[in-house]
């Protein structure tokens, strides 16, 4: 999490976001569950689906960036990219977990962040359904759920025994991947998948302690980013390198197992 | 769902139902994502979490139903079952995906059930941190939240090519039983992982089409049945007969869906 020299600036964007955020989520909840949730499918193979919501929310941030935040640049899913000329950037998911949104699990998420260039220097998960709003930035973290907002700081976990490790997809990325994956599991007390960014958000709570993914892209990842570091967590890819761009991510609440799981990550390459 | 010659009776049940689920969920939110959850450990080896929170709700639901219902039978995860005089035996998980529950996730819930020896008459899966209660009782079903209370109906899904298909671990059973469960897993349009008895209540209200597990106890499965049959699914074991008593479980929403999916399960193991 980067210092900002301008405090002021920093409550500006995260007054901006909660703004966005409230908006996305009175999208986001009218097509939950609903019959017109529009499911489109972008891929001519495999299964790759687009909501409705995804695109209006996506639309419905844009118009207000270009209204509130005209200087800065836009990364989203569903739009060419916008280039800026301050500093900053807004990186939006507008549904992350689509499949679990399609689903009508309550695991999916609305992801802002804003990156000045270098790193992420405020991060937002949104979870509308079961109204928490999870977001960190200038080294602070908060979960804020009806009315009431409380600061929230990773957990400490050392060894990897009693790690509580979670991932979205069991057949995560490639053979290796999935090898190296395996390998981290084994040594873990539990492992756990299906929470897409909600994993994200426990993590920066201390309700778990490893978060292991593959093949991310830049917009699912600046605000778990965001959110963790803010929280005292690590956020890297899997040689320890920044995750800002996607890609291997591992995210750990302890520092020291952060380090633990990149050797064994390692090592499992090397085999 | 069998048919109930007393309604009032059923009615009289459904009322006790929800009271034992109102004490129930205050005690799970008191310790859901605390410090003090009391985690401990059944097994010698593996790991199989047994909260303060577990026993605490079972033993509430005990002492009410001595009061409310002393002539039925109990039978429950934590304590030894007891025999009724009367044709009613309540089925009880206090926290069905403890491993959900203490990694601060959603998706847990409190089943209840209440069975006639034959069939299962009633079923709640309550979920209290979301605020949902999804019951169903003499073929009807409801989803509750927020004061709101709504029919739920399973959807309509006669391809395998078009069915979402829910499991909560991928190290489902046997080896047997992990490749059955691939060979259906393969002819579906999704799979998804991790939502324990959450996803028996996204089928019931038509959200998806089919859950499949392995090695589930009595007490897992009775209210998911009463809640999915009360809303137009199916619930058998693979082989297509009673599930009542746990082990391998197959949930459709749509009884044509789920005669092609016992059909590529016996195929399965066939081969």
């Amino acid at each position: 999490m980067a210092d900002m020299s301008d405090s002021s600036e920093l409550s500006n964007l995260l007054v901006i976001a909660h703004q966005l955020a409230d908006a996305a989520g009175t999208i986001a909840l009218k097509y939950f569950r609903s019959a017109d949730c529009g499911m489109a499918n972008k891929l001519d193979h495999g299964f790759d689906p687009v909501t409705r919501a995804d695109r209006e929310i996506e639309s419905c941030i844009r118009s207000m960036l270009d209204e509130l935040r005209p200087d800065d640049g836009i990364l989203g899913e569903e739009f060419a990219s916008r280039r800026g000329s301050s500093r900053f950037t807004w990186v939006i998911d507008p549904i992350d977990g689509t499949r679990s949104y399609i689903s009508g699990t309550p695991v999916w998420g609305i992801l802002i962040a804003v990156n000045d260039g270098h790193s992420v220097v405020l991060g937002m998960i949104d979870q509308p359904f079961t109204g928490e709003r999870f977001f960190g930035a200038g080294n602070r973290s908060w979960l804020s759920r009806a009315g009431n907002t409380v600061r929230q700081r990773t957990r400490s976990c050392a060894r990897m025994e009693d790690a509580v490790l979670f991932t979205t997809f069991p057949e995560i990325g490639t053979s290796a991947e999935r090898n190296a994956f395996s390998a981290v599991s084994r040594c873990a007390r539990l492992t756990r998948y299906g929470m897409d960014c909600y994993a994200y958000a426990l993590l920066a709570g201390g309700h778990i302690d490893l978060v292991i993914e593959a093949g991310l892209n830049t917009y699912d990842i600046q605000a778990p980013i965001g959110v963790i570091e803010a929280s005292g967590g690590v956020v890297t890819d899997w040689n320890g390198g920044s995750a800002m761009n996607g890609g291997q991510v591992l995210a750990a609440g302890d520092a020291r197992l952060h380090e633990r799981v990149v050797s064994i990550l390692r090592n499992s390459a090397d085999h």
